[in-house]
Order: structure tokens, then C-alpha cells, then sequence
């Protein structure tokens, strides 16, 4: 290993059929870079050889059943390399990623995107380009990896996660929640090759950092080796001792980013290498010929063998797998295509039946755990945890127990005070495959886990977010722990719904949502404080899957509209009683899920906001994005007021900044008197 | 130092004084835990000696004096245990931190709030609370004060900045952005203190870690030093030798959480201890006497004779500060007033005018670096930098120098890929005082940031951060790096000014505003893509001082009114002239800055958005929030329609993705003309 500027010829003297095969990587992201005009040409050129070496030797896959359950995952966590991932794709055989998806790089419609993103294709095992979530989502996977392996045994779940990152991906801070993590659960089976180039964008790594990157695996009880990541024998010899630890690895690749290039070592190395002469120097370097795109034969048929290499082993599985008892195996297939046991929409309305009788008095973090406490025993598939607020977020039921280094048969995770780790590892849970991943913290802490969350909601993948103390209702511990514009951020991000129900009975069914749901993550936004039960008339219908509905109906006729979530719903119904002894008919919306109403069809959402009546929205936040509501959707802006918070909270017993705040039913009731 | 319980007895025996001393602290929490029934009584219990034996031998300040610039700025990261830092501010005699406040522990209106709040309060240095932000904000203090001091000389500016860090921060990932930042600036007038009690919320920190802190600190270049955090001569010792080092300092301080009451040692312990026998058992374990709230006479002047140890070297310092130039006094006083110099305003000015005749085309990146490049000369407090995009944010102007171990005297900021660890640094940089702040990143990525942006809001940090690459404009990196929410979710922020300049002009405008904010942090949000000057007549008004107004007024009846920003209001504009060339009279409103325009009269805001028109908002962004401009404010739900994003962007050419997602002007024309 060495830091000089490395001997290209005497390197594809000393491996020649190795050269050629990590050639063919560096020459198709060359040339898709070209053609795209764009992207990271530096990454797949330095990493080449360590890929190679992988996926040739180690990496468990078959290219042509990238489903296969037993797979290693692969996690290019450094993102922007992802042409080193198409590549490999395409060269080992995956049928979607032809020769014409790579010529497409970059382009609209292809499933070559800018960064790999999750769902284009086989064999991308989640979305990453947002440095450090990948090796976090990859934390989650080994996770569940650990936690499949011992609830069905070694003979169908025995595979290891792969992670490739670079400088970035560890200078973010969620790395360090990750390795934190990894570490203490020793979690053998990930692997992260860390591509040790030296280079960032802003130029060399000493421009910004000094960290002993291996010292600091190691203080988070690492295995941590390190290697010359252009010597195929060196490579294959770390990769060989990662598979034996006891603890997670670090392998330390040296690497030379845009090897043989210009720009080798340098920060314009890590992008695009378009200059034609450029593009032609580097491979005259690589002793490569041919035109662009162009493989020899030989080269595409020992890439494509490397595909095959699992195939022997996939149907070895298939067979151990199909000797599992016919319930194992049908339970195993259940929870991997994320389907709930069809028992649950018996137990969500036993209990919502229960509870509209029995009508307690319980702040909606209890709600959700009473839900728990009920889901938990008949969905084995689901994994809990909290970032360190578990008595807080109710996140824990008594059948869980606690998964740790000693017990991968447990469920709950403590995942410590890493929302944002947490959240990239519930990412890679639901992503593994066969579990259902849900986690806790304060909602004003969505700001900390917001980078991973977005990834959900950008790769649907339909984790739960338990989100409690969601207003000024936490009370003492002040603005700092107050959400106000949190809903609005939440609301505003595609593709994530946002249930804020009002009591148990909403709970319960925006839990049945969230556990059904398939292709998109859910927040439940849940209160610190007490709230009665509204809902004390059972309906076996799940009201939350509409979104909003008329919660009471206006008494005479109907003169206002109030609409509400969450605990203001129930200050909706006292506002609404005062209104009422004055006769002026009011009716209660309740508004749980506004995604789910937004898609309802006009009937509906007209029936339950119909022009004319004054419309009066009452949430404990940020009245940004509420005026859809009030004012759209046949309102009127002089016939529409809100009553929230215009600013941040502040430190005091909840009833004290409620009525500080003014979000109380007398003011309600003075601001529908003032429209009318 | 022993794991073992301590015996308190002995503890007493050993330091009689000291033991009393730091038994007002232990009692005063008490007390006003319990008076609250709310709050966290274990942190300041088991910190309280190591506290005691800072502020009394080591931290330069001055209680009658809390704004002294020299003073050492303490910053108690582990927000929660606020009634440690309520405790000395009022033991030294800070004049605000009465009794009463004391007594008043997290009561509406009180400046004893949950978690210690910016600005309600002398001695309190930062808000802090969220885990990990004292940490990182401590962070840019300490760049705040090696650049003055490398600006003023050591005579007038050269003291320390203490944090006290527990557990929880340390496990937040923005902690390890910090700590990898501050060793590598080899910022050795920053000392950590870490309260290593072992516990967490959720119960043993074993439970969630097994990272050797140490071994962390010292793989990112720091000393690293460990004591008893209950035998003041060990603090001592410790605290001494930090001083020493050239590095940056933690110290592992072994504690005891809720030390000498039935819960010390647990994670209970870490809450409050509300109980009227355990508290009143604990401070019989402490052989404390008397009623609530009361501190013996002889050791509340012991503390007061602390508050008064700096006074003298606060005098000396003044005597050598009036020694100083008269212009250097000056200057060192407006900086620290946070005034920008008197010749910005004509410095914009001629910037404007010279664009508004030269129109250039050019991307509103590289417009800020325009003005940037006449600012950051005539602004010498200015300190910027960017999360490794210096390229791509233009945040580097050429007379800045580059801020660095060995070079004090740099103004930029190489931050690293840590967006988040940026952010806060930014924070106490500004906190700080004498220094302007900015940092630049890529929008999406303010995801990574938000938990630090928010604390800007929330204090009102007059911080910038520069925002570029802010819609599917950025092209093919893809949606991964799209913001389509990100303006919803900073405008949903309270107290934060998030302009959208559509052309140089009004991005020198918008830079003026952010540059003499004294109060609220301000989000320029660039494109990457070219955009033509639209402002070619000049004013020498500030326009986007007004938050939005009439670029293009309708030839002919006014029809419609397009709404639009940054990089939308040329397509408002191409779209006006569609229509016009059909009569149809049209106004172009660009809306640069909504919070502003906001807080214009109802006046204004009238003649900018009259009744009438029907009303086009276009912004490469989702919708969510713009219905107040769109319905409210005498719009109406059927005459009003948005062109914008719907979901989640692609990778592919800007071009392209303009087109696919139909943000043209052609489609806004064709909008207009279904809604007459």
C-alpha cells in the first residue's frame, strides 16, 4: 500500500484477467459520464478493484433472482458512485440494467438516476446519495438480518450487508450514530469498506478533517482491518477475514480516486470526467480499446459467470427453505410482502370496540399503546424501538423483548439517542424484508431523523414513525422541545402520510393504516397530554382512511364548520356545544390524515366541507398549509380563521400555554361569532 | 475514582466547603424541581462539584458584567439539567437570576424555562436542550474567538469556551461532526466537559453504547483527560492541565446522576425527583439544613465572592481595550453590535446598478457571489464557508483567506460534509458576537441542518445560509438533491426570513436584508441553473425589503395575476407575455421573501394581490402554504391555480425536467386562460 501515484502497467501485469474485468467498470462509467454529460466519474474508477474482488468472491447473490431472499445486500452508500453499481448490475446480468439504461445515465426515464434510487431496479437496495444513510439504512438491515436468523433459524436467513462508503458518508454525523450502534449490537454480519481516497469535493480530506477513521471504529468496538484497495489479493484477503469476526468490520481500502486519469487524487476528480481527450487518455492508461460502451466478449462472459456464481446456492436454499414446515413458510412469505395477518382488522375493531365503551381518558401516546399491546402478539414480523424515550413514547410491549448482542430474538430496539440513526435503520428493517420497523421519539426531534424520513417517503417504504409531546401540550420542557411547524414539514413531503388522531379509537385505526400500509411511511402524531375519547359510538369502519370526517354534526342549521386534529378536536366539541347554546349550528370535522382526505374524491370531500358555513381550524401549530382547508375547498377567506400558534411555544404546565396561547373553546367560539 | 457509591459522609469530611458550596446547586435543584413537580433534578446533583470548582478557580467571568466579550462562555449542552446553570447564574449574583426565578422553574413567563433559553437571560450563552447543539454551537464560539484573536490580539481577546456534555449529546451524531471540526482547527481553547454518569433515560447507557469516549475524542485529535467528578482536587487538576493543552480538551468527569438520593445511579434519576421524603432524605444525606430554597448566609457570599473573581481582570481588560486604536475600537464595537458598516447600503446600491444595465445571465449562486465579492471586503466581520460545495455554493470570495489550524486569520470555513455540525457552528459564531456568520450547502440538505436552523430561528441568531441548487433546476443529480418541500418546511419556521431571489438584483437586495438583520436568520435560496436579470431598470429601493411586489404590471384590464419566485418569475414573465398577446392583461408579482411581505399593511398587501384577477402561483416546489397567497387574501378557490411540483422530482437535464413536469410558461398560460 502506498500513497505514490501507482504503476497502471505494472498493476495489469501482476492480474492481468482482474484488470481487464474492474477495466470494464471504469471504462462504462467513463463513458456514461461522457454521454450524460455529467456525474462522478472519480468514485467508480478508484473503487473498481475492491468491487471486483466482492462481488467476484464473496458477495452471495444471482443475478438472475436479485429477490432472492438470502442475498447479501449491497449498500453504495456513497451514493454519487453510482455508476460503479450500474456497472456491476449490468455486467453481472441483472436483466433490467441493459447496456441501453447505461447509455441513458442521468437521462429522464431511465432507471439510471443521478443516485441510485430504490425501486428503479433490481439489485439497488435502497436509495443513497444524501452521504451517510446509507451505511445507517445498512445498520438496519444487518438488523434484521440478526433478528430473521434467529426467529427461522441459520439454514434460510445467513447473509451478510455490504457497505461501501467514502469520506463524506462518514464525516455526517449520523455515521457516527450508526457505528455507535453497529458496534455495541455486534453486528458481525455488516461489512463496511470504507473507500479511503483521501479526496473530497472542496479537495484533499486535510482540507477538513484529521480523524483516525480507524481508531474511531475501533472505539465503537469494531473489527478493523485495512488493505491496499488495488491489489486484488489483498482485497480478497480483508474481505475474507471481515466474514469471520465477531463484530461488525471496517475495511480500510486505499484507494485512488479517478485512478489513471488527469484528475487522479484531486477534488475534481470526484466529479465528471466529460473532456473527450481525457476520456481517451484514461483508457489508452487502462490498456483498454474499443469504443464506448464496448465490452470484449470475454470480459461481459466472466462478469456474467461472477453472476451465476450464487445460482448453485440459491437453489440449495430453495430447497432447504421449501422443507420449512408449510405455516413457517407461509408466515415467512407474509411478512416479506409487508402483508398484515388477517387477523389484525378483527383485533384493530375489538379493541376500537372496547374502547368507544369503556371511554378512557388517556393521552394518545398510551392510545398507540394500547394498540401495541394488542398488535405485537399477532404480528411476530415487527420490530419497536425508541431513541432513549421509551417510557415516554410507549413504544414497548410486554411480549417484545429486548433485542441486543445477546438476544436477536428480541424486538425492541433502544436505539439510544440517535433519532436519526434510528430512522435510516427502520429505513433498512423494512427494506430487509420480513419485518415491520417502527420507532419513537418527540416529534420536535423529526428535525434530527428528518434526512432519513425523507428517504421514506422517497422510497415508500412504509415504516412507522411514533411521534409524541407533538405540540405545546409537552408543557415544562419548553420551545425547544415544542413542535409548531413540524405538521406543515411533515404534510409537505410527498409521499408520507401524517395521522394526528384525536383518541384511542383514531389511534387504533391510524395504526391499522400504517401497519397495512405498503408503500408509504406513516407519522403518527401523538400527545403528551390526556384526552377524553370522542369516538364512544362504535363503527367497525375505519373513519381515519377518509382523512376527515364530520366527527358531530351541527344541531339547527349549519352556520359553522370547525376543523380540527388531534387534542384540539376535543376543544373543537366544547367550542362547538357553546356555539350551539347561542343556536348557532356548528359541526366538528375531524381531520386525522389530510394526504388520505386529499385523496378522496370531490363527493366526498365536499360532504364533509360544504360551501357556506364559517370555517374556524384549530391546531395547537402553524397555521402554514392550512388555508388549503379553510379557505380553498369552497371556503371563503372572509369567512375563515384559525385558531394556533403563530409563533414558538414556551416553558409551562400544558393548561398554562393553552390558555396563554389562546387555543382554548371560548376563543374558538368568539372567532366563528366574529365571521358571522 | 470508583464505580462504587460514594460515600457521602467522607465527600463532606475531604472538603468541607467545597462539599457546601456545591450543596446549594444539588439543593436549589431540588427545590425547584419539586416546586415545579416537573424537570431534571439527577444532572445538576451529580455535575455539581465539577461546576463548583470551574466557576470558581477557572472561568473568566464577571456576574455584574455578563456581556464582558472577553468573558469565557460556558454552555451547558445538557440543556435538561438547566437548574445547574439557573443555580450559579444566582449563587455568583447575575442580577436577573433572582430567587424568585428560582422559584418560578419552568412557569409561564419565568426565565427559568425547562431547558436554558437565548435571551432570557444574562449568563446563558446559547439554547440548548435538543441534544448534541451545545456541543457543535460551542464549536463556532471557539472559531469565533481564535479569529478575534488573531483580528485583535491576544490583549483583548483571549478566553475559553466550557461545555458541559453528557451522554445523550455525545451519542447525537452532530457531536461527532463538532468534535472531528474542532480537532482538526486544533481549537484548544475549547474544553469539553463530559458528565460520564453512565445513564440514559431509557436506563444504563450500556444498554445502548459500548463507544469508548476517549478513544473517540482522541481519534479526532483531542486531549483527552478523565477525573472523579466528585473530588475537587482531581477537577482541578484536570481543568488546569486543559488549559495547558494545544488541542482541544474533553474530560471525562466520573459522576454520579442524581448523587446521594434513592435514584442516584439510575435512569429515573436523570428526571425529576418530586417526592417530599427523598427529597427531603437526599439533602439529609448531604447534612443540608433549612427550608426550601434557602442558602446559608456565609456560603451564598462565598458564591458571591466568586461571581466578583473576575472583576478585576474584567477592569484590566477594559483599560486595555481603551488603549486600543480609536477606529479599531470602533470597529470592534459595531461588529459586536452586529451593525453592518455604513457603506453597505451604497455598496449594494452600485452593485444593482451596474447588473441592472449589464443584465447579466447567470445562476443566483453565483449572483450572491457577486455580491459577496463587494461585501466580504468592506465587511471584515463577515466569517463564511460551505459543507464541502465551495464550488458549487460560491461562498468563497477571493480576499477571505482560508481559516485553519495554523492560520487564525482566515475568514472562510472548509466545514466538511457536515451540513448539521456547520449550521450550529454558524450559530456561535453569531452567538459569539463580533463575527457575521454564513454557510452553504446544497437546499435538500438543509434536512441535515434543521435541527441547528431551528435553534436559529428560535434565538434569533441572524445567521445566512446560503442555499443553493433549490429545485429540480438542479438537474440530474436527481431527487435525491431536489428540494421539493424545503421551502415549505423553513417558511413554516417561525422567525426565519427565507428569500427566493429571481435575479442578481434581487439577490443583492435580499443579501442587504440578511446582512443588517439584527434578530431573525435569513435563507437565501439560489438556483443552480443560469436566469436572466429581470430588474434591468434600477431603483435604488430595496424591493425585496417589501417581501413581494409588482414587476410587471398588466397592458390593458388586469386579468390575472402570476405569482412567482427565484427561478419561476422569468417563466411568469414568458407567460405574461403569452397572454398579453391575447389581451389578456396580466400582473407579475414576484414574492421573493413571504415573511415580509406578510408583515407589510393590509395596504400594501392590497396592492400588490387586489380582488379581482384570477391568481397563478408558480414555484418548482410543492404547493403546500401557498394557498394563502393563492385563495386568501382576496383570492378565491376558483380562481386560483398553482404550476409547481406535485411529488418528488427525477434525474435528468433541468430542461427536461421543467418540461416533464410542466412548470412552462406555455402551461401557466394555458392555466390562466381555463380559469377566465
Amino acid at each position: 500500500m502506498s500513497d505514490q501515484t501507482p504503476d497502471l502497467d505494472a498493476l495489469r501485469a501482476a492480474n492481468p484477467e482482474h484488470w481487464r474485468r474492474a477495466g470494464a467498470i471504469r471504462t462504462l462509467t467513463l463513458d456514461a459520464v461522457a454521454a450524460a454529460n455529467s456525474g462522478h466519474s472519480g468514485m467508480p474508477m478508484g473503487f473498481a478493484d475492491v468491487a471486483t474482488v466482492l462481488w467476484e468472491k464473496h458477495l452471495k447473490f444471482d443475478a438472475s433472482r436479485p429477490d432472492w431472499p438470502d442475498r447479501d445486500r449491497f449498500v453504495l452508500s456513497a451514493g454519487h458512485g453510482s455508476m460503479l453499481l450500474y456497472s456491476l448490475l449490468h455486467l453481472t446480468g441483472f436483466p433490467e440494467m441493459t447496456l441501453q439504461q447505461l447509455k441513458d445515465f442521468r437521462q429522464l426515464g431511465a432507471i439510471t438516476a443521478g443516485h441510485p434510487e430504490y425501486g428503479h431496479a433490481p439489485g439497488i437496495e435502497t436509495t443513497t446519495g444524501p452521504l451517510g444513510q446509507g451505511i445507517a439504512t445498512a445498520v438496519g438491515m444487518a438488523i434484521a438480518e440478526e433478528r430473521l436468523r434467529a426467529r427461522y433459524g441459520r439454514k434460510v436467513v445467513d447473509h451478510r450487508t455490504w457497505v461501501v462508503a467514502g469520506d463524506g458518508c462518514l464525516m455526517e454525523g449520523v455515521s457516527q450514530e450508526a457505528i455507535a450502534l453497529a458496534g455495541h449490537l455486534k453486528l458481525s454480519h455488516l461489512v463496511v469498506l470504507f473507500d479511503d481516497n483521501g479526496i473530497t469535493i472542496d479537495g484533499q480530506v486535510g482540507l477538513t478533517d484529521s480523524t483516525d477513521q480507524k481508531a474511531r471504529f475501533k472505539a465503537s468496538g469494531w473489527q478493523v482491518l485495512e488493505c491496499d484497495g488495488h491489489d486484488p489479493a489483498a482485497i480478497d484477503a480483508a474481505l475474507e477475514q471481515a466474514k469471520k469476526g465477531q463484530k461488525p468490520t471496517m475495511i480500510a481500502c486505499k484507494t485512488h480516486i479517478a485512478l489513471g486519469s488527469a484528475l487522479q487524487d484531486t477534488g475534481k476528480g470526484h466529479g465528471a470526467i466529460t473532456d473527450p481527450d481525457m476520456v481517451a487518455a484514461t483508457k489508452r492508461a487502462y490498456g483498454w480499446e474499443g469504443a464506448a460502451f464496448e465490452i470484449p466478449d470475454d470480459i461481459k462472459k466472466q462478469w456474467e459467470e461472477i453472476g451465476t456464481r450464487g445460482s448453485q446456492a440459491r437453489a440449495e436454499w430453495e430447497v432447504r427453505f421449501a422443507e420449512m414446515g408449510a405455516s413457517r413458510k407461509a408466515e415467512f412469505e407474509r411478512a416479506r410482502r409487508g402483508e398484515a395477518p388477517k387477523k389484525l382488522s378483527a383485533t384493530i375493531k375489538a379493541l376500537k370496540r372496547q374502547v368507544s365503551e369503556s371511554a378512557p381518558k388517556v393521552a394518545t401516546r398510551k392510545s398507540s399503546e394500547m394498540v401495541l399491546e394488542v398488535v405485537n402478539p399477532i404480528m411476530p414480523e415487527t420490530m419497536g424501538g425508541s431513541a432513549d424515550l421509551t417510557g415516554s413514547n410507549n413504544t414497548l410491549t410486554h411480549d417484545m423483548g429486548i433485542f441486543s448482542a445477546d438476544d436477536r430474538k428480541g424486538r425492541y430496539l433502544h436505539f439510544g439517542i440517535r433519532e436519526h440513526g434510528m430512522a435510516a435503520a427502520l429505513n433498512g428493517i423494512q427494506l430487509h424484508g420480513g419485518v415491520k420497523a417502527y420507532g419513537g421519539t418527540f416529534m420536535c426531534f423529526a428535525d434530527y431523523a428528518r434526512p432519513a424520513m425523507r428517504l421514506s417517503a422517497l422510497m415508500g417504504t412504509p415504516v412507522t414513525y411514533v411521534m409524541t409531546h407533538d405540540s405545546i401540550g409537552l408543557g415544562e420542557d419548553g420551545p425547544t422541545h415544542q413542535p409548531v411547524e413540524h405538521l406543515a414539514m411533515l404534510r409537505a413531503t410527498p409521499g408520507m402520510n401524517v395521522f394526528r388522531p384525536c383518541d384511542t379509537v383514531e389511534t387504533a385505526e391510524a395504526w391499522e393504516l400504517a401497519l397495512t400500509s405498503q408503500s408509504a411511511p406513516s407519522v403518527l402524531s401523538l400527545t403528551r397530554q390526556g384526552l377524553p375519547t370522542l369516538r364512544t359510538e362504535h363503527t367497525n369502519k375505519n373513519m381515519v382512511a377518509q382523512g376527515a370526517y364530520t366527527l358531530a354534526e351541527a344541531e339547527g342549521k349549519r352556520v359553522a364548520i370547525l376543523l380540527a386534529t388531534g387534542s384540539e378536536v376535543a376543544i373543537a366539541l366544547e367550542a362547538r356545544k357553546l356555539l350551539q347554546e347561542d343556536g348557532i349550528g356548528t359541526r366538528v370535522v375531524s381531520m386525522p390524515c389530510w394526504e388520505l382526505f386529499a385523496e378522496q374524491e370531490e363527493k366526498i370531500r365536499k360532504r364533509v366541507l360544504p360551501a357556506g358555513p364559517v370555517r374556524v381550524g384549530i391546531e395547537a401549530a402553524a397555521r402554514f398549509g392550512w388555508d388549503r382547508w379553510l379557505v380553498g375547498e369552497r371556503g371563503k377567506a372572509n369567512k375563515a380563521d384559525f385558531v394556533g400558534m403563530e409563533g414558538f411555544g414556551a416553558s409551562a404546565p400544558a393548561g398554562a400555554l393553552y390558555e396563554h396561547f389562546g387555543i382554548t373553546a371560548e376563543e374558538v367560539a368568539r372567532r366563528v361569532r366574529a365571521l358571522l
